[in-house]
């Protein structure tokens, strides 16, 4: 479990953090099968024992997909989710029709372990693109993660989806729903300031919670779009973010639509992302600080795109790095953004306000330089009118993300 | 002049670099105005002499105009401009009515100075954003530049126009058209790896052959095009970008709409913005190799996308900065792009195919990383489909890079 703080994030009162177990109805383990050169674990195992699981899925947009994605939306039933078979060191990327019998491998391989249908068995990779998976090795791991289900099986399993993570990214906790307390677990992978392995990020998420089929595919979108959509590494989509949702019901508290308890619930599942995802982005050798930048307007698209301009600028990410308050950088990157269209900004640096109308204005430049030397930095960006919102999250520019990319291959 | 190769640029037959004078019945100079820290020059002026000399101007596409582009959009008759005068050290952006005040103010001084009508007076600006351009000691500048303005002071006038450029960015050819040899000559500014002073490019050409409007605007319209708009720094446009050609007829040498003199001419043109944009490219502290990526597929917009997002990926200009022949990224930027839609890409560096219809081909890797280590690296990607192409030429991301950005402000 991390303990990862915020400004940003505010635990809601209903949330109790308690290491321990997973939620009822799982079972998880990691193990080591030789894909990590580093002889770290790198096979994942999660079961789901009660049949009536309910699961969700999201996965990314890019039009490089991993041989698991693909096998994950075509071949998996993604609404009924029992086992997930995870395996780091090697994406399985880029690896052509191989990749995808190497896929389906892992599948029927995890299927029998576990006793469930191959097409109730998901599976994810994250690690090297472009070179073939030894799939033998991944399925030697699955045998031996079989005996190793444990309902305290989290952090071994966590610990196998992981690459180049510095630090755990995983959330424990109970949920007080007004017709009962359920049991929320997640485990993320990703680093967000160096991604040599592409900052493919995963997130599997379970609860003992019941959940329609619905209500999992409704909670699970919407808060995968207020955090792992929120946050930005270096403006690269992954061939590999994968993010499931899956829910046992075996607390017996039933969420039903519309109700306070699917109310409390979202906040928690919203708050558990935001939570891994903020900690994707600090994670990462040379990473000095963390920006979000909120930018208001008139037009949902717009403000959006503004955002995830000055998010992914290399510019304000050195500036970030630097402690440096170079707010001419945020005004160029939203003008480059929302181009052939005349703006008129009014910027804030975290409390003061360096830029109206488009016109610098004066401020202190020492108490400015003093409020953005810490490990959080806030900008705000105005476009002119009201009714849209758009915040994003994101990672510094340092010598480690050179140094670290530079020479990362094989 | 600089002597700036390239083997992504051949010189035409036609076209012979000549050291020496402006083209007939231009005169520039360029003098120190104290606005550079440094003492070094920072106010050009560049007067045509001949009323019948026609222009065309090409400006940034930010939402976020400097006072300069503004003034010059919405008061110079951009078809019949017949002084530029220019300042570096301040960009006069983000200043406001008094920025705009300031950028006529330049004007006025300017048409005074070389007897022209205000509204044949360009404007251009660049430096640092935010600060109140010191318009008196413009002013100063322009009164003393206006007695050295000289045939041969096209150095001293690309001198002023200059940055943080490292070394010069100037094109003086003579070009043989088939009814007669003409003068063209270029300066511009513009560091590319580097861009604390937010990379602004500034180019202005000259040329005594005889144009009409239609041709230069057309010219010099497709030129930039394929030039300036197809190079990319770090995916950020600037707020004061400003291209201007200028005609002055005073070859005797006129150029007829769809003539071989017309053909010529452009091809000339081509040639002199292709070479100064590399050359802005390759420009800056750190920048150790330049890269080109060739997009091809059936689809305009998408291949100038793919193409783009390569050049824009810190992860992609991270492993060009190493040697590293780390192609995936070029997948996966390629997928970020175009996402949502699948794709089987064909990718090769240099003349090695690495990736065919999505799927790893085996390739010498010995052999691909001595290719990857020289100063010109190229990337080649098909989507599929056959009839549009997109090339941009990009630089590496270096330490130097986040010492210079990270730490640079007022």
């Amino acid at each position: 479990v991390i303990a990862f703080a915020s400004r940003w994030l505010e635990t809601p009162a209903h949330v109790s953090e308690r290491a321990g177990e997973l939620p009822a109805g799982f079972r998880a383990a990691g193990v080591a099968a030789g894909l990590k050169p580093s002889g770290a674990r790198d096979v994942a195992l999660l079961v789901a024992d009660a049949p009536e699981t309910v699961s969700a899925a999201r996965f990314t947009r890019s039009g490089v997909l991993a041989a698991p994605v693909v096998l994950c939306k075509e071949r998996t039933r993604l609404e009924a989710i029992r086992v997930v078979v995870a395996n780091s060191g090697n994406a399985n990327a880029a690896t052509g029709r191989r990749g995808l019998e190497d896929a389906a491998r892992m599948q029927g391989a995890a299927a029998m372990a576990a006793g469930v249908r191959e097409d109730q068995v998901a599976v994810a990779s994250t690690g090297v693109i472009g070179l073939p998976l030894d799939v033998r090795e991944v399925i030697k791991g699955i045998a031996a993660a079989r005996p190793q289900l444990r309902a305290d099986g989290a952090e071994d399993f966590s610990a196998a989806i992981r690459t180049t993570d510095a630090f755990a990214k995983d959330v424990a906790v109970d949920v007080a729903l007004p017709s009962g307390t359920v049991r929320l677990t997640a485990q993320a992978k990703g680093a967000g300031m160096i991604s040599p392995a592409f900052a493919t990020m995963l997130c599997f998420v379970q609860t003992d919670a019941a959940l329609s089929v619905e209500i999992a595919d409704l909670l699970l979108g919407v808060c995968v779009k207020r955090s792992f959509d929120r946050v930005s590494v270096d403006g690269q989509l992954s061939t590999n973010d994968t993010a499931i949702l899956m829910a046992s019901g075996a607390s017996g508290v039933v969420v039903v639509p519309e109700s306070d308890d699917e109310l409390r619930f979202g906040e928690a599942l919203d708050w558990a992302l935001r939570r891994l995802a903020l900690a994707i982005v600090s994670d990462g050798e040379g990473s000095r600080r963390i920006g979000r930048v909120l930018v208001r307007g008139a037009d949902e698209p717009a403000v959006a795109t503004a955002a995830r301009a000055v998010a992914n600028s290399p510019l304000v990410k050195a500036a970030l790095h630097g402690g440096d308050p170079n707010w001419g950088r945020i005004a160029q990157a939203v003008g480059g953004a929302l181009h052939d269209v005349p703006l008129a900004l009014d910027i804030w640096i975290e409390e003061t306000q360096v830029c109206a109308g488009g016109v610098a204005v004066p401020f202190d430049e020492a108490a400015l330089a003093l409020a953005v030397s810490g490990e959080e930095v806030e900008y705000t960006v105005a476009l002119g009118g009201e009714g849209a919102e758009a915040e994003v999250f994101f990672s510094d520019l340092s010598h480690d993300y050179v140094t670290i990319n530079a020479d990362y291959t094989t």
